[in-house]
This record gives structure tokens, sequence and C-alpha cells, in this order.
């Protein structure tokens, strides 16, 4: 089959690789009809070095389920499927909590034994647990608001619900990348009152807007906060919701925070050490919330507003390929000239 | 009258100050009969520069009313009242959430006009918001306990509950200071399950004991943090509660606590930049919570326990001493000769 491959920074392509087979009664194998690029592809196609990879890439998908191992009970051959961005078995201590990225059998797409979800099939493991199963067909108009439940969407909404964001809450979502602007869907359903968006490419912050974002701010570090804190009479927002993840996004984060209010992070942070201190955190209570997005637990609960068109996440995709031009995609996006891609293989 | 000031590092001492009065309509002046010295007091007393004091000193303490402004309503002379370690309005806009070490008009006692509590009086600004009768003599045995909500007390159980210890929960207190302690004492209280006490002090950590701890781990470092895996099934605890405040100790936080889990500070950090990316909290959704602690909100939610005998914070209290006395006893603390010293002016 064709799968997408990483060689090196700004060196993807998409190549032939061997069927993917069942290799255990938990498995099922898919067929993807959807799948797409994220801002998280975009920090290895920038730095990976030369001779680390090739890598498989892709890790949200949809996709007709075409064969299950023995043990599989919750899917069978036909269904329409879609995956979470986070391999976990449904079974251990943390995902019985919720926390499946906490998973002590997670893995990652692309990953050691896994495949990428930028293909053309995919061998799902824990299929009982990864697998839900979607009432429409795979013409469905809806296919790119349901994709974004796998990981763009769900990630948005962990940050809102890490953060605490509830009815009247006032909120900041830095980034006007697909999970900042999903993370603004999700602050407004969640009942935010006030959320400021800050992000710089009007054709974004202007859906941002439509997602119900109050605000835009489009200047950064302190000249941004300094506006937050205008329009928050001088306080700043209860919450903030930092979707980038550079150590500048994080700082704009502790300046337009509230005092006792909460800076939940999903953009993966690319910065290890940052500041917590009195000057910045402590003093005022300042809690740090999020992580990596347990997104599965989000797919059941998010997917009826999509179904009943009360949501149109899908939104966030506005440009549309096959596998051949997934390679294209990945330097679009990069560019900025794509917000995200959509591709069906 | 008489009054604690620190001149610099090690040199603390008993001189005469003016007499404190009423300087303006929402003040009262209090006589104190019991005040303390904090952990918190250590570090100015370790390291303040000579010639940068002097500064009064002491934040916590209980007195009598001995004269009120003519805006005061809520006490009167003669009553007996403890007051919280900050000073807030009572009526801001934090404040009415609770959260009083936000308050727009908040102060630090020996700090800019404010008197401290290691004196003979104190005059105390809104009065009103800050003073809390107490229905007991200034002669009760329950003095020492009931000083304790002044801050340390408070300050451990605010570790506990910005921490989201509940019924059930695991919990790592990192110290054996008087927060660490009564940090235990707040996670009992609020219904946890297994307490690790980390601490090397035997006095100390048995008294941690009589307050709930069910495990003491002496061991620091990577060594004590294996320990608390060891004790917790290899996965840390829900909830760690640091009351140190050193880079040190928030790395053991780090390498203590459980995926998904909480890590609630109140030991006043004496570091600004640490470790939050994807190796330490992100990964795995480790929240980060605490701060300077609103100990006025937990006065009188705290105070019908003490009054009904059912918990006795006051035992952290071991050394006594008369104002004279207060120079020795910053040394006895210093030393950890004495946990917590208790001074009757």
């Amino acid at each position: 089959m064709r799968a997408t491959l990483l060689h090196g920074a700004g060196d993807v392509r998409v190549e032939d690789v061997p069927d993917p087979v069942l290799a255990g009664p938990s498995d099922a194998l898919v067929r993807v009809t959807a799948a797409c690029i994220c801002g998280t592809d975009l920090w290895p196609y920038a730095a990976m070095p030369a001779g680390s990879g090739p890598a498989r890439m892709g890790h949200e998908f949809i996709g007709i389920v075409e064969a299950t191992g023995a043990e599989v009970s919750t899917v069978k051959k036909g269904d329409l499927v879609v995956a979470p961005w986070f391999i976990s078995d449904g079974t251990c201590e943390f995902c019985r909590e919720g926390q499946y990225t906490s998973c002590t059998h997670g893995g990652m797409w692309g990953n050691g034994p896994y495949d990428g979800g930028q293909a053309e099939a995919v061998r799902v493991p824990f299929a009982d647990a990864m697998l839900v199963r979607l009432p429409v067909g795979a013409d469905s108009a809806l296919m790119p608001s349901l994709l974004t439940l796998s990981d763009v969407f769900g990630t948005g909404y962990h940050a809102a619900v890490a953060g605490g964001v509830t009815a009247g809450s006032s909120v900041t979502v830095i980034g006007d990348g697909a999970v900042g602007l999903l993370a603004v869907l999700s602050a407004k359903r969640l009942g935010a009152e006030q959320i400021i968006l800050m992000g710089r490419h009007k054709a974004r912050t202007d859906l941002g807007r439509e997602f119900g974002a109050t605000d835009v701010v489009s200047a950064r570090g302190q000249e941004g906060v300094e506006l937050v804190r205008q329009l928050t009479g001088g306080q700043g927002t209860h919450v903030v919701l930092e979707a980038v993840g550079t150590r500048a996004a994080y700082d704009q984060a502790v300046g337009a925070v509230r005092r006792s209010g909460t800076i939940s992070r999903v953009g993966v942070p690319q910065y290890e050490e940052a500041p917590i201190g009195p000057s910045s955190l402590f003093r005022y209570n300042v809690r740090l919330a999020g992580g990596a997005a347990p997104t599965r637990a989000y797919i059941s609960q998010l997917m009826p507003d999509i179904l009943n068109g009360t949501i149109e996440p899908g939104k966030v995709f506005d440009t549309s390929t096959d596998l051949a031009g997934v390679p294209a995609g990945y330097q679009q996006m990069a560019d900025r000239e794509s917000l995200k891609v959509l591709v069906r293989p």
C-alpha cells in the first residue's frame, strides 16, 4: 500500500510499504477514507535530523473496518470508524479514569510497531478500546467535522476542560491554528462569556469569531498582553488556553492570566524549563493544567452536536488532497498557506 | 512598645518602637497575646542584606482589641481575635471570591506602613475583614491551635484544597516542617487514604504519623522518589503537597506525582524557573496548583474542629517564649532545634 514517510526535515514522501496484517486478536485492519496533517507533524517536518527516519506519519483518521481479530467485539467489517490520535488499551487504571494518554500500554501512531494514518490502511491495536463507530456513510458531508474528533477538536476541548472553563468564564486563547480555533469553539460550548483570541492571520481569526471569539488581539508579547488586560478591566482572563507550545506563547499566557486563574496548555511545549515561581504562578495562585489530550474520552461526548449540526469544527480544513498531494500539504501548512489539510487516500 | 526587628541576616532584635495608633476609620488596635515565628521568617533571617532593614517581623497573631476606628462594626474593644498572615480588604473582586491573597489592596505585615505581629501591639487595617472573633478567653488551652489559623494550618490546608485532595486520594507531603505536618492533618481531614510524609526528623515525622501520615520516607531526591513509588505500586500519588519551596523539593514532587495527578505548592519557591515541559508535567497531564495561601478563607471553616477538640494543630509548637526570647527562637528554628516557636508578649 501507499503510506506517508518522513525521511528528514522538509523531506516527506509517499511510498510503497507492506500491507498491514492482523498481528493479534485485539487488532483491526482499517482502510483509511479520511486523514489529515496536524500542526504537531510540522515539528519533525521542520527539525527531524536526516538519517533518523524514515518515520510513518499521521495520527488522525477515519476509515472502514476490513478485518478484525478474534477478540474484537465492538466493531465489525464494514463499519465506518474514527480512531483517537493516541493509542491506549482502554483497560488499565488510567484508561478507566478517562486518562487515556496516561495508559500504561500507550503508544503513538507511526512509532515502534504502529502504522501511520496518512496511508491507505492502518493496523489498529486494542480495536475495541480505540475505534468508535460513526453512524453515517463514508461520503457524508460531516466527514471533516467527524475527523476532528480524532485529535484537533478533542485537543482544543481538553484545553478548555482542563482549564476549568465554565459558564461566565473569561478566556484567552493563544494561537490561531486549528487547535486554538477549536479551543475557542470549546470554550464557547462550555459557556465562556468573553473569549479573546490571540492570532494574526485574519482568515483564521475570522473563523475564530465565527466559533465564538468575542475579541481578537493580533499583537504578541508584552504588547498583546497589555491589550488583553485592557479588554478585561486590567485583570486578565480567568483561563488562558495555550495552543502553540513555544516559550513565547507560555510567557504570553503568564501575562494574560487573571490572579488565581488557570493556564491550560495543549500545544506540545518546545521547552522544558519556564518560570513558575513567585513572579509568575505562585504569588497569585495561578494554576497550570493541560497536557497530552486524552481525546478518546471526548469522542462520544462531542459527536452528537456534530451529527445534529450544532457545531461544525470541520471548518478548520481549508485544503483537501489525495495521498500524492500530502508532501505539498506539509509545505502549505508549514508556509501557513493552509490552516489544516484533509487527506482522502 | 516592644517589637521584633530584623536588621540583617542573623540579626534579630527586640526594640522600642512608637506605640501604634488608629490611622483610619477601618483600623483596629490589637494588643498581642500570642504570636509565633514562621518558617518564612527564616528566609530573610538567613539572607537579608545588612543595611536593607530594619524590618518589623511577625505575621501570625492573636490579641485583644483595644480600640476601633469609627467604621469598624464586627469587632469591639475587649474581643479576642485572630488575624490572617496576609492583609486584604475583604471587599475587592478577589476577596469576594475568597482569593484573599490576590486582594487588589493586599499587603504584608511588617511591610510598608504595616506593623509586625511579633510585638506588643499591632494596628490592623481593614479590621472588619481581617479580624475573626475567638469565642474563648486569652488564657484558653486552645490558644496554640487557634493561633495556627493565622497562617500555618490554613497554609497546609490550602495545599490540600488546591491540590484537590478528596476521599480516597493518595498523597505525598514533602517537608516535615510545621506547614508540611499540617498539610498531613489537612489531607487526612479531607479523606486521603494514603499519606506519605517525606521528612527526616523523627520527632517531627512521629507527629506527622499522629496527624495521619500512613508512611514516612526519610530519603530524599531520586532515592526518596523510588521509595514513594514502591509504596504506591510504582505509580506515585494522586497529589503531592510541596511544603518546602526549594528546587530540590519541586523536583522530588515531579518524581513522586502520579500520571494525571496534581502538585500543589505552598512552600514559597526559592527559584523562578523549573521543568514543566514534556518530560515533567505536560506528557502526563500533571497539574501544578497552590500558591500564597488565602488563609482568611479557612479560619471559620477550620475553627469548629479546634474548639470541639477534634483536631489539635497547635501540637506543632514545641517551644514557647516571651518577646525577649524571640531572637533565640529564630536561631533555634534555624538550627532545627525547634519546630515552631510560640511567642507570648
